[in-house]
C-alpha cells in the first residue's frame, strides 16, 4: 500500500528532496566503504561497452524484479533521460513482469504511475551523481 | 513504515482506485506480453481441480512470504469474498509467519488491519478482473 | 544447476538421509531456540481450522515462490501423504508460477522431477517430524 | 516510495503506536503458532554466549539485506539501547550495503532517517516484549 | 555449492538435457495456465521496440540479481547467440554485481564459468522454444 | 538439494577451488567496476569500529537469511577463523533461522555440515583476499 494513492501532491519532488537530503547525511559520515559504494554506484552506469541507455534499462529491470520502488522510480527517471521511450519501457516492464511474478504488478502500477508523473509535468530526473 | 499508521481515511477505498486506475493505464498500453499475463493471472484463480477458497488462500500465502503488502491486501479481499472464516486467516498467516520468519510479522500486521477494517466497514472485495 | 542431473542414483533416498542425518546433529546442540523452531515447525502443519491437505499446499506454495528446492520436495512429498493428486499439485504449481515468475521454472522441473521419482518408485515421504 | 517523505509530524511516535495496537491484536487471537513464534522471536535476542548488543546487530543487518523498513527501525532503536553508537552503525550499515547491494540504498536512507530521529528527539526504543 | 566444481564431465550438455526432458514433462501435463505461461516467456523475448540482444540481457540481469543459476545459464547462452560479446558480459555483470551486492558473487563465478565452457567447447545454445 | 549428500569426497576443498580458479577468472578480465566491487567486499570486514569477529558474524547471518550456501560456507570459515566457538555459531544461527524462517533451514543444515567438517578435519579457512 505504500506510496500507492494519488492524492500526494508531488510524488516526485518530495522523492527527490528526501533522496538528496538523506544521501547527504550519509556521505557526511567518516564510513570509507559506504562512500565507496556510492561512488562505485555512480561509476557503474556510465558509458562502455554498452551505452547508457542500455545499462540503465538494466538497472530498471533488476530494480523491477527486486520490487523497489525508490529503486524503480530513480531508473525510470534515468532512462527517460537516456531516451527511452514509452513502448520501449513497457517492453522492459514485461520482461520484469514474467521474470517476477505477479508479484512485481504492484511496483509495476507505481512505475507507470511515477512516469505519467514524469511525462506530464515535465519533471527532470533527479541529479547524475544521486543513487537509487 | 509503509502504510502502516491509521489515520489514512480509508486505506482500503483508496488501495482499490489507486489499483483500478493504474490497472487501466497498464491495459490501454499496446503490449500484448503484459495484457496476456493480466489474463493469465486472472484465470490462475478459476476454480479447478482446487476450489476457489483453496487457491486464494495459496495466493495469500506465496504473497506474504514474498511480503507484498497490496498483494496481500488483495488476497485477503478475495479469501474473505470466497468464505474464508477468522481462524482460517490466521492458520494461514501461521504458515506465512513459520516459513518466512519475523521479517513477515510488519505485513502480518497490516494484513490483520486490512481484514480488521474489511471486516467492520463491511468493504467488499475489489471487483473480479483485477490483478494482485 | 544444482540437483538437475538425472544421474545420481536416487535423488529421494539421498536427500532423506541427509536431512535425517543433520537435523539429528542440529537437535543435539543445545540451542533452545533452534529446538523450539524445529518443534514449533511441525506443529504448523497439524490439522485445526485447515485440515493437512491445504497446510501442506500452502507450505508447497510458499517453498516454491522462495525457491527453495530441498522445501519443495518435502512438501511435495508430504502433500503426496496427504493425498494431494496429480492434477492438483499442477494447479499448485500453476499459483507458484504465475505468483513468482519465470524465476519459479528450474524449481517447478526439479519439483516434477522429484514428484515423478516419488510416484514410479514408491518412495514414501520422509518422516512425519522431519523439518523443511 | 513508501515513509520517506520527512512532512509527517512524529514518524517514530506512529511506528511504535501501530506496532503495538497491532501485536495486542493479534495475540488476541487463538492461533498457538503465532504466539509461541512471537514468545521465540523475542527469547532470540536475549544474552547467551552472544551479548545482547551484538544480537541485536545481527538482527538489524538480517533486516537491511532482507530490506524491510519497519523491520530496521525496530533493531535500529534496540541496537541503540544496547549501546550501539553512531560509527558502529555505520559500519553494520556497511555490511548490509556491500552484501545486498546498491538495493538496499532506499533503506539505509530511512535507517538513517529514523536514527537521526531517535536521536534528536530522545525518542525511547519500543518496549522489550515487542516484534520486529 | 551447487554445481560449482569443476568435475563433472559436461555441464552444458547436462544441464541442457534435464532442462528439455522437464519441459516436454511439464508440457504434456493437461494444465493450461501453466502451457500459457511457457508460451508467454517465449513470447517475452522476441524483438519488439527492443531487440532480442537488449532483452536477453535484461533476462540475464533479473536472473542475477535473483540469483537463479539455471536462468543465468540459460540467458548467457541466449545472449551470446543474440551476439553479446565478452566485454559486455562483464558489463552486464557488473550491473547485476552492484545491484544485487556480494550475495551476487558465487552465481556469478557460476555464470563465468558457463561463459568459458560454451567459448571453448564451441556449445550452442539451447533450443529457441526453451524456458529459463 | 544442492551439495546435500555426503558421499563428495571433500566438500571444502573442491568449494576452495572453484572459488580461487573463478576469483581469477573474473579479476582477469579488464572491468574496473567489478574489480572494485571485488576490493570493496574485502576492506568491508576488516577491523574498525566493529571487531573481525563480529563483522564476520554479520555477513553469516546476512548470507543465511539471504539463502545463499557459498557464502555461508565462506563466512563459517572466516568466523572460526576469527575465533567463534560453536555455541556463538549456533546462536548466529539461531537469529538467521527466527528472522529468515523455515526456508532457511537447508542452509542450516549445509552449514552445519561444512563447519562439522571443518572441525573434524582441520581445513584452513580459504585465503584472506577471497570474496564470499
Amino acid at each position: 500500500m505504500s506510496g500507492g494513492n494519488g492524492d500526494e501532491a508531488d510524488r516526485v519532488a518530495s522523492f527527490n528532496a528526501f533522496r538528496s537530503r538523506m544521501n547527504e547525511r550519509i556521505l557526511a559520515e567518516d564510513n570509507q566503504v559506504i562512500r565507496r559504494f556510492f561512488s562505485l554506484d555512480t561509476q557503474t552506469y556510465r558509458a562502455g561497452a554498452l551505452d547508457v541507455k542500455t545499462k540503465e534499462l538494466l538497472g530498471l529491470v533488476a530494480s523491477m524484479v527486486l520490487r523497489c520502488d525508490d529503486c524503480i522510480a530513480y531508473h525510470v527517471g534515468q532512462c527517460r533521460e537516456a531516451g527511452v521511450n514509452r513502448e520501449e519501457f513497457f517492453e522492459a516492464f514485461s520482461v520484469s513482469l514474467v521474470v517476477g511474478g505477479s508479484i512485481v504488478i504492484p511496483h509495476l502500477r507505481r512505475a507507470v504511475d511515477f512516469l505519467d508523473r514524469l511525462e506530464s509535468a515535465g519533471h527532470s530526473a533527479p541529479p547524475a551523481h544521486s543513487h537509487e
